[in-house]
């Protein structure tokens, strides 16, 4: 195996595809290598913790094929601290890798690639496939994943549903206290029912470089694929079924304000400096009379506090809600404007950005 | 006690504070919290953690004398969430204090003053005192703590040691391993013998704001102020005698080679991620003959790497050490060029940048 190719195109690649890659302590060591596959003008850069593997591809000129691992970290660090516009010659002798590029030199000591576990093949043609653009998978996706579960005694709540219904693709996450949804897609032709690992979704919004465009997304019975540019990830899809979640969303709620975002992200914040030692605990208050929408955090050891945004309220309400996930629903929310909704205190409060019937956000109140 | 304040001054101030007042689970309570003194149109900020005190000075317009503590966390995190360029309004009703702005209403508990640690006085007249500008400062201070040990069995290490020597002062630091030593004033009048704790230090480099120019240090018999601005850091002098550290800084070296910084640092990167398993153990060595410097790590599990630089080399050489303490000296010298000097496998490194004669850092040879 050899090969000549560029420090930058390299650094780039490896530093992709290595944070799948284990650590040095791994318990099955081969899993902390990068396996590194020529085949003609083509490098292949594989990794893969079991769960999930990461591919990147690249074209070499010079090149002969073969086939070895490397420890994934080492060889990112190593090529990523090479000087800039250099020519990096990679050769295997045996299971020795040694790197060169002008004064410096490395062998790194690898292992053969046998013993590195195949990855479960995809047939293309049989997969149902969406694609969509880079941005607005991001931004959309971001908005879901913030209600995922860490819990991992409930498997399927740290994973995003992606749902076809009524002919569109929805993706939604939900932690049992709060629920966050978006329509992803229109029109669709084929059916998916998948719970995708949060984790492997990170992964995939950190593989997205600034010159991809377009990502496609490709399932079939157990496996996901995200194709973006020359990199590929594939995850396992989780096992379990997701909650029937689409009968939690309330239609309509009895009180309605419309609020700039970042002046109810301003109370909420202040709020949630006195409500730390009451788990977080912040009551809001629409006054129809007063015209005004209040947070307030509840009397504690610490001392308590109250803000008040003017805003048109046609009618009185109050809940109580956890202060973090309000400020997670503003972080995530896009706009100038949301709309905030509730009925009595055990509905679910409603959150949404004005002018975007595609996302809702529902946060459960706290018993008040 | 009542003020009236810009929001962006007090946050300023309460935030440089804050940082040293302790958390909200302090074993005794009020050392969380920060004393504020109005005092005619003057106002006095100040949190201890008993080692150390920080004092921050503001002028108000609208007042009331008066005296109150508070958690010194949660007030500056409110205030600096307030809008900008809102005006604050803070009155004490017995231990409870009142923060408004705008809207926004809060009911902080404090604590009384009564409880607050009394801070030992300084007698300014008395003091030996220094002044200088604040970029020297700093610099010079950054370099030297590098070398200061984080082991507190041996409490005069964790310290930068203060001292006058033949009419200047010099400031040194060594954790055993390396030493790093700085002629700070050229010609002073005063002497001076004195450990001061890097931890106040490193509160002193965070506390010096864009706006100061200049700083001055006081020294009594037990303790060390420093005077930046409007905020003042007094901090204890540590018990226990600084070794004799200037018959270890060697007057010449054998092997002397000039090189480049950042070559240098690039290739000491290079082998320290194959040194890893081996305690950062790597190996310089000059050839005369091939008229090269070249940095090499020792063969282990992960493979080996070398890596040279051109340079001129009048005599060969050899010296292992620990890159990560290299790598810390080339991170503080200032420069282009570096001397990098050894002699002999047991004696020290001598590592200067070029042109500057006022700053000297030694490192210990590793046993190769």
């Amino acid at each position: 195996m050899e090969i000549k190719i560029g420090q930058e195109k390299l650094a780039k690649a490896l530093n992709n595809v290595s944070r799948v890659a284990a650590g040095a302590r791994a318990t099955l060591p081969i899993l902390s290598n990068v396996l590194v596959r020529v085949d003609g003008n083509k490098v292949t850069l594989t990794t893969t913790n079991l769960d999930m593997a990461v591919v990147s591809y690249l074209p070499v000129s010079q090149s002969e094929d073969g086939v070895v691992t490397v420890p994934a970290r080492l060889m990112a660090e190593f090529v990523g601290n090479l000087p800039r516009g250099e020519m990096v010659e990679i050769k295997a002798e045996g299971e020795k890798v040694v790197i060169r590029a002008g004064e410096y030199t490395s062998t790194i000591n690898g292992a053969p690639a046998d013993d590195f576990p195949e990855l479960p093949e995809m047939d293309d043609a049989k997969a149902v496939k969406f694609q969509m653009g880079v941005d607005e998978f991001k931004a959309g996706l971001t908005q879901v994943m913030v209600a995922a579960s860490n819990d991992t005694t409930r498997p399927a709540l740290t994973g995003v549903y992606f749902n076809t219904f009524e002919g569109a693709l929805y993706l939604a996450a939900t932690d049992g206290y709060r629920l966050a949804e978006r329509k992803f897609i229109e029109q669709v032709e084929s059916e998916v029912m998948a719970i995708v690992p949060a984790a492997s979704l990170q992964e995939v919004l950190r593989s997205i470089t600034d010159d991809v465009e377009a990502i496609e997304v490709l399932f079939d019975e157990t496996q996901v694929r995200f194709r973006m540019g020359e990199v590929e990830v594939t995850s396992k899809l989780m096992d379990g079924s997701f909650p029937d979640y689409r009968q939690l969303i309330p239609q309509q709620t009895e009180v309605q304000v419309e609020l700039k975002r970042d002046e109810l992200m301003r109370i909420t914040k202040l709020a949630a400096l006195f409500a730390r030692e009451v788990g977080g605990s912040i009551t809001c208050s629409a006054s129809a009379e007063r015209k005004t929408f209040a947070v307030a955090s509840v009397a504690n050891e610490l001392g308590e506090n109250n803000s008040e945004i003017a805003t048109e309220v046609e009618k009185d309400g109050k809940v109580t809600l956890n202060s973090r996930f309000l400020l997670d629903a503003l972080n995530v929310l896009g706009g100038e404007q949301v709309e905030f909704g509730f009925s009595n205190k055990l509905d679910p409060i409603v959150l949404r950005a004005q002018g975007d019937e595609k996302y809702v956000h529902i946060i459960m109140p706290l018993k008040g």
